[in-house]
């Protein structure tokens, strides 16, 4: 279980010179630590980190709508920049709605404020998967852009991103927000031939959708299934896990690590890892020690809760020491939050926390 | 691990002549599994059992609202028993609102069709606590003549029930629906002397209420903390159980089973073990193996995802199959949805429901 978190007289760049070390381990400790190497410092990025909370996000936004963003590589290479510029972030996530793709699928949809995704034609019975396009890549063609644009210049690996499958069947078969995804849980038991049609093309989708992210410059890959939670773990044995193995098997040719995140996973998060995944996502209802306890030998990532930074910063310091400790001595984990930003975080203390955990000490790593 | 489930010559129902035994099963199976005695089958009851999946509680609700019911004995008693008589469940619970023990703290409220509870003048100030008044149990007399009325016709043991104080200063901090109750969470941090003094008036209230369910009649009691599966483990320690453990200490002199039920709980169930409770309810996210894994040397109620009601019952049959498997040989269980009856659950699927866990062969209880 403990090792060294940096080898004596390793390349590993913490051992470097100290004015080029933190060039250097910047530019690689999240790539290190999601493939579980010693690294100088814990790694740190936060999902949403690139959004509502940053006031130049907000001064985009008063002159374009997601969509516009989405749609324009400068502007959305621009978005993914800010947060490595101003919080100090160890990596960029590409800056997209998680229902972009779709439009490469043929599927209308809009983006309503305060709403969220509403599908035109929610997908409901086999022949409203039969009606699906085959997946147009063409169709993100900005995002793959603005991919290249932002590794021209920055300076933290870049994570590109999907919705995993069982969440963005949710958003095709529920066509508006839902709080518990009833036909999507109906459907799935009901009609399992619409559903294995369904998940089969959205597993094509995403592999192409990655594929071409990473072949644009993308060095790592996240999938988001933000709905899964709501699942059993006999559902999601039999209806998620095989397509996510299927899924995960495909990137591996791909050679960049792959991060598998879910919320509300406390008693999923051991067939999530069977299904696939370098590193596993941990909310913050799970202890750091009962997530990774769980998903055995993989890298982890996580998991302050996103709400403590609404409240005083002290708790937020806690809150980070006590989740630092439960990791010390085990290389493999990527600091970061439960799940996104929420958008009245104050992106000092975004800063503040960043510094907090590249200072926390990690046994083992000397003076 | 293993024990018998019926002892050779006891005085167990199950082992009386046919005729007899069923009804005196029916009288106290419940009972006897909550303590973790052995019974002749599985008791089953459903949260949310009286409510909107039933035809006769809806033809009720044209002429009374929700609130005219908790205020009239009769018409509460009646909607309590609606379901007995239709589902054969091996237990009754009392037909409330969780918001109504509020009145008595004179806090004015409204339950809005669609909406919930909201709140007049929500919570978050020190003020706000101390304009609470002591709790005045007679602002629910109705209630307790309805309890009364209940025992004088029931075949089946009654529940009272409360919701649990986290989740009570949820409904009292938010003032209206909530996903998150990040207002709660963060007055929970940042506010940490106005926290203790509201769970120090819910924790007297929630004793105060439940002691005068069991004296008008309760069986046993459930405590609700529905909204609690929103914390992470540190939160819940800290700010949770020690309310908790105050409180179900009170109620152990009462002398009834007492259930601790919450929603999303896969990564807190160790600790509100810990906290307290003889049965420890668990939601579908996670297997009754691993459920009851975590909660140790209690009973356990749970867990079918009530959304499976909504699909084909060849499904619900086998994941309730899959469920009982898993309790067997192991004295302690009370089967339960893992959270309350959807409305458009078919009343019918409940009742073949309560037949199949009543004709599941118990390992053990012989021929």
């Amino acid at each position: 279980m403990s090792g060294p978190t940096v080898q004596p007289g390793s390349s590993v760049p913490g051992t470097a010179p100290p004015g080029v070390a933190v060039a250097n381990a910047r530019a690689d400790r999240y790539l290190r630590a999601a493939r579980r190497q010693p690294v100088d410092v814990t790694p740190v990025w936060f999902m949403r980190q690139a959004g509502r909370s940053l006031p130049e996000f907000r001064a985009v936004r008063r002159t374009a709508s997601l969509m516009d963003i989405t749609r324009d590589p400068a502007l959305c290479a621009e978005v993914t920049l800010q947060p490595v510029r101003r919080l100090g972030v160890d990596a960029a996530i590409l800056f997209a709605d998680i229902t972009t793709p779709l439009a490469g699928l043929g599927v209308a949809f809009d983006i309503r404020p305060g709403v969220g995704p509403v599908i035109e034609r929610p997908i409901r019975a086999p022949a409203d998967v039969g009606a699906l396009r085959p997946f147009d890549v063409g169709a993100v063609d900005p995002l793959l852009e603005a991919i290249r644009l932002v590794r021209a210049e920055i300076p933290v690996p870049l994570i590109g991103f999907a919705g995993a499958p069982f969440t963005m069947a949710c958003y095709l078969v529920e066509g508006g927000p839902s709080r518990e995804f009833l036909r999507t849980r109906t459907l799935m038991r009901a009609e399992p031939a619409t559903w294995a049609a369904l998940m089969d093309r959205l597993v094509a989708m995403t592999v192409e959708y990655l594929s071409a992210q990473v072949a644009a410059g993308a060095q790592a890959v996240q999938l988001f299934d933000s709905w899964v939670g709501g699942l059993g773990p006999r559902d999601y044995e039999r209806d998620v896990a095989p397509w996510m193995r299927r899924l995960f098997d495909a990137l591996i040719p791909l050679g960049v690590p792959t991060t598998h995140f879910g919320v509300d996973t406390a008693g999923l998060l051991t067939l999530q890892a069977a299904a696939g995944g370098d590193v596993i996502g941990l909310d913050w209802r799970v202890t750091l020690t009962d997530g990774w306890r769980l998903v055995g030998d993989r890298a982890v990532q996580g998991n302050l809760d996103p709400s403590l930074l609404l409240g005083p910063f002290s708790e937020v310091a806690d809150t980070t020491r006590w989740i630092l400790d439960q990791a010390a001595g085990r290389p493999g984990h990527v600091f970061n939050l439960g799940h996104g930003v929420l958008p009245d975080t104050d992106p000092d203390d975004l800063r503040r926390l960043v510094d907090l955990v590249h200072d926390h000490p990690k046994p083992g790593s000397g003076p």
